[in-house]
């Protein structure tokens, strides 16, 4: 490998950042490498860093100020560039693309294609459809995307209304969109960009219905790039998340394609007309795990992005005094302020354990259903998509409220927190809605209740709700309480307890006349709960587990300790009537771990910098003048404010058009 | 008065939305009058609404795909306009000028003008002063801003740099910006539109110190608008909120102002260099109360948007099915749909009753002042706080949730949902950081609490503190549990405990010898608890009250009623902890509001459509393809985004300079 392999910072450290630093009690190196899964993981990841940060195709100081036009151009620029970079330095392992997008924070405007187009291909194609289709799309003679959605249809994909009617006579498939709702509406790309898609649409053969299935269909000529006949492309229109991939519009009017497009692997038309199932569909769930897991490795990174710009920036920020004409202090030592901040900084390191933890169970169940054993499949899909839903929504808490805790200089867009929290805070809906997700966990919860009530025994996830839950916590004294595995059993209980209740009050409505169906939505807040309280259970103990097994210096080891505590007894907080609403904690109890929470804010204060300096994010990415690594940071807000388009000229064109004319008595009448 | 006097809509109403509205239990109509406080205030404000949407300069049909510079202009343009339309139809009444800034979402580049820069010069000025500077104000000969917050300083106004030194010989005060940090940031308009600001900057005379005094200063010229010698200008770069006002920095490098130029009501610098202080600076804390009084005013119209989009979005979508092979139902008929929009709706009335009994309180304060009387200060001060703060941060989240309530639709801009958010959200920020205000309200909690504990009795707002709290909720049965008085009760309960709790927490540390200061940081996170419940229990209050004595037919009286229990069960639910921890409610009672309020939440559901009708919000101002009234929402959307201009060509220039060489292997080598 060549490239300079550690990041490079402008500027000299500012003194109170440095002093920051110089207080850690532990090794930021050494933690860096933990995050990262090693020396090898880490190099590899820096190395990329290094070429793209080098690399002024890839510079992003003016992103601020492009015009929604310049945003999409740039992004389309970068995916390019991205292709010939990855073969000038052979940057093909399954993790480089995830870096450039990181770096790139999401605005590469082709990454649908190598995020679903192609791998939609490898897992539903037949070796033959592979091998027509992967080469070409691998080396971008075709472009794709993936167009699921429809403007009246994203959740339930039942009801998508495009249909592929197929037509023996030609040997093709005929897609329609019949109706307004219909046409598809938001795949990534398929504005301007793409040339081919994944089309998700209603299967007809002889006239019976076969359910969603997929089909390869160009859209646009491979030499002028118009729209072939039949075909209507255009963009949506501007959205507060990857506003820059230039998501699309498609609506299809009797467009032919050839039967050997639609993708056969699990499921086949044959050439007169007969639909078999073939193989079992159900080895196909394993890709959506996947994408899970990486939106919860997003999500602690997303996070991570945000502390990172609010720590340092509260180390910087001086604001009144806490003595009595005292000096001004760093606003981190504001309890409140560390309170904004610390659970941020815990829930960046607990869902980077988390997500490990998530992909060791997804690789045990890959491996399960090349066996074809699908017995691990419904746990760990509602465990994904719990993971999903919570780490997606604590993460848009955590970015909204490091903006919140930067004070009016977050609101700027030189800050990057709005964008930050703009384009995440999107992750909540797509890849499955949070709330349909959390039913959907629930109904998981709920069968695995009823096996369990039937006597059946239940093994993994979901054993302990087979357990009599514990009436009271089995804790006397206050400092005893600082123990992870009491509170690994309090959230234990807090899920059974929820997850009873759940079942009871589901009971009830059924009891009272309601049909199944019915009585589920009438139980439905209640099931969210559960829910909830199932995937935070995990949360708590993976970390907590994970902590534990990292083979790390005692130091290292006693700050992620302290973090583990803290996160487990925040969410402990925040939910507290949970915990406490049938006696099982006592308020006394409750407030040993709450001055527990206030000791831990303090452990860490110390620590705090260089806990977000661990995270590894370079300033070329972060792209935050009030986050950068120096500390320099009124310097760089009044620089950065300098290049506003606005401050071209001294005097603003618009005051010739209204102010000047207003100011004169002159304007017009009505 | 001419000109029609209620709103159009164009479009038929689309048959899922009549329905909802033939289902309402009470009159709309009737429901709009009270929001907006009878006949002759609801004409006025549809008169001038009417006069808005007429007028072409206010159209807002494309402010997603505007550019930074466009916005300004148009934000310029139409605080132009509307001093033309002023004048034409004579719209001086207070309000006049809120309505239009509702009307236009707060892109009205003067705004500052008439909402800081002319009430302080109205409130601080002597009678010479405001006869010099009021008249020239008024009829826009000059225009000015408020410059207070500098890059360095915000919160703590003490810290500010900005000096103001007297020179006695040239009877000037010298103007001077010693630091990087001392220079203003954030004034509205101040980037290119002010030719004055009222400058605030610490007072020197003969090298005495005393403090932070208010100047009026000349910016730019009033013949070329060029900044003046020693005043270095600019715009401070883009933002998520206010986008279009352009804010803006100032240096002031030795600038000289005659002695006159300071503000001199309540404090004057004599010719010969004396300081006096003179009348009582306490009755300049009026206006701030005024302001947050239409903050939260603000609070419940910006709720109102949100759900008014969400709400009617969630009747014409249709998304899966309740019954098992049943028909595809509105997504409003989810109990979590409705538990994300139904609180929303409620808080939207709720700030409603809440603003009025502020706006009472503060008139009697006002009535009070004139008689030297300020007995009522602090603690409207601190209720104005309090409010300020729980109202910005209760709106933020429910415009959010309302975010997510669109699903993938609600992340485009032309659904309105985002701007709300990034626009609101920093109301959280300025005009008082929400946890700096709650930390005010705590200092007024303590101090009460100390003098209830010293024997003193305490009347108006805080006297409750001084009462022993009940032990346990006084309420056996499920059915006496939706009781306005009981839970009025419980919250009451709730500050009491939460507060004495605190104040126990600081005795505690003090105890431990930390200063007092030192112990008021450490105890902050349960001070700011505290004063959560304190304002909290106002709210409910507020609401119950008002319900209870507005004189209205019976249909309307009952759905407000629902609104407020629903209100108050909500946030009774998400404070759980709170309500149980020291043993004051029991698991059962908690379980009976619970049950109640997913019976309020079905009470609501055939009205939530009239409910978000009756806020009287017209679609030219609602700017929502998914919330306008006549409910055609797809077809809005597809028209919208086929207007978005990356839609102009077919082909994108884009694909010629990298896709087309992309596609035909041609990329630029490294
Ligand atoms: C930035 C972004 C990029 C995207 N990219 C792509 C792409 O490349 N390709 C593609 O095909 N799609 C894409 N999508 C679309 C995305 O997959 C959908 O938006 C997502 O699946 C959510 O579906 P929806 O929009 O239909 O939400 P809806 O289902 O309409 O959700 C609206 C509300 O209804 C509620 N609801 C819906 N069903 C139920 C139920 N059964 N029970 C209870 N409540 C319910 C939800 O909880 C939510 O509150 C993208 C979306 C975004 C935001
Ligand atoms: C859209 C917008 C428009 C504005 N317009 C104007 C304008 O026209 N004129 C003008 O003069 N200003 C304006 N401002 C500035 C605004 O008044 C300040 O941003 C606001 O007062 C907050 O102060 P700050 O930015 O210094 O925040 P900070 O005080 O720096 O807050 C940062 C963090 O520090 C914490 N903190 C600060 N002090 C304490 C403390 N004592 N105890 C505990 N925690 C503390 C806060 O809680 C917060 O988490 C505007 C701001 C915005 C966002």
């Amino acid at each position: 490998m060549d490239g300079p392999t550690l990041p490079t910072y402008s500027g000299a450290i500012h003194p109170d950042m440095q002093k920051e630093r110089d207080s850690a009690s532990f090794q930021r190196d050494e933690m860096t490498l933990l995050l990262f899964d090693g020396s090898e993981a880490l190099e590899r990841k820096r190395y990329i860093e290094s070429i793209i940060a080098s690399d002024p195709h890839f510079d992003q100081t003016g992103r601020c100020t492009l015009s929604p036009a310049e945003a999409y151009d740039l992004s389309i620029k970068r995916s390019v560039r991205w292709v010939a970079i990855q073969e000038k330095y052979n940057l093909y392992q399954p993790d480089d693309g995830a870096v450039v997008g990181r770096c790139m924070n999401q605005d590469v405007g082709l990454f649908i294609h190598q995020l679903m187009f192609i791998p939609t291909i490898e897992r539903l194609g037949t070796e033959e459809q592979k091998a027509k289709w992967l080469p070409i799309a691998r080396q971008y003679k075709i472009i794709g995307t993936y167009a699921q959605t429809e403007l009246g249809h994203g959740t339930n994909l039942n009801g998508l209304e495009t249909t592929a009617t197929y037509d023996e006579k030609a040997q093709e498939f005929v897609l329609n969109a019949p109706t307004l709702t219909a046409m598809k509406w938001w795949p990534g790309g398929l504005a301007k960009s793409c040339t081919h898609v994944i089309l998700i649409a209603q299967l007809i053969v002889g006239g019976k219905k076969h359910g969603p299935h997929c089909f390869i269909v160009q859209v646009r000529s491979l030499e002028t790039h118009q729209p072939l006949p039949g075909v209507t492309l255009g963009d949506i229109g501007r959205k507060s998340s990857f506003d820059a991939i230039g998501n699309g519009f498609l609506i299809v009017d009797h467009v032919r394609i050839p039967r050997l497009n639609m993708l056969m692997k699990y499921a086949e038309v044959t050439h007169d007309g007969v639909y078999n199932r073939r193989g079992n569909p159900k080895l196909t769930y394993g890709s959506m795990i996947l994408v899970r897991t990486k939106i919860v490795e997003a999500a602690s990174y997303e996070i991570g992005k945000a502390v990172t710009v609010a720590t340092r920036y509260s180390v910087i920020r001086r604001q009144g005094s806490i003595d009595k004409n005292g000096p001004e202090v760093p606003i981190l030592d504001y309890q409140t302020q560390q309170h904004k901040l610390f659970p941020g900084i815990a829930a960046t390191y607990a869902f980077k354990f988390v997500s490990l933890r998530l992909k060791t169970l997804y690789l045990k169940n890959e491996a399960n259903l090349q066996k074809l054993n699908f017995t691990l499949l419904p746990e760990l899909h509602a465990l994904a998509s719990g993971l999903k839903a919570l780490t997606t929504r604590e993460a848009t808490l955590h970015i909204e409220t490091c903006r919140f805790a930067c004070g009016g200089h977050g609101v700027m867009l030189q800050s990057g927190l709005p964008d930050m929290y703009n384009k995440f805070s999107a992750a909540c809906t797509y890849e499955g809605e949070n709330t349909v997700l959390l039913l959907q966990v629930a109904g998981y919860l709920m069968k695995t209740l009823s096996k369990a009530q039937a006597g059946e025994t239940i093994q993994g996830l979901g054993a302990y709700l087979t357990e009599e839950p514990q009436s009271s916590w089995s804790c006397d004294q206050a400092d005893q309480s600082l123990n992870a595995q009491l509170i690994i059993d309090a959230y234990k209980h807090r899920a059974q307890w929820l997850t009873r209740k759940a079942g009871e009050q589901l009971a009830q409505k059924m009891g009272q006349g309601l049909s199944q169906q019915q009585a589920w939505n009438k139980s439905s807040i209640d099931l969210v709960k559960a829910s909830h309280a199932h995937t935070q259970y995990f949360i708590v103990k993976a970390f907590f587990d994970g902590v534990q097994h990292v083979e790390v210096s005692q130091d290292t080891a006693a700050i992620l300790n302290t973090l583990s505590f803290l996160y487990a007894i925040y969410h402990i907080e925040q939910n507290s009537g949970e915990f406490i609403a049938d006696g099982y904690m006592s308020n006394e109890q409750l407030s040993w771990l709450h001055n527990h929470y206030l000791d831990l804010l303090a452990v860490i204060r110390p620590n705090a910098v260089a806990l977000v300096d661990a995270i590894d994010i370079r300033d070329e990415f972060l792209q935050s003048t009030l986050g950068s690594y120096d500390g320099n940071v009124y310097q760089r807000m009044y620089d950065y404010a300098k290049t506003s388009p606005r401050n071209r000229t001294e005097v603003h064109e618009t005051y010739y058009k209204y102010i000047r004319p207003l100011l004169k008595g002159m304007i017009a009448k009505l």
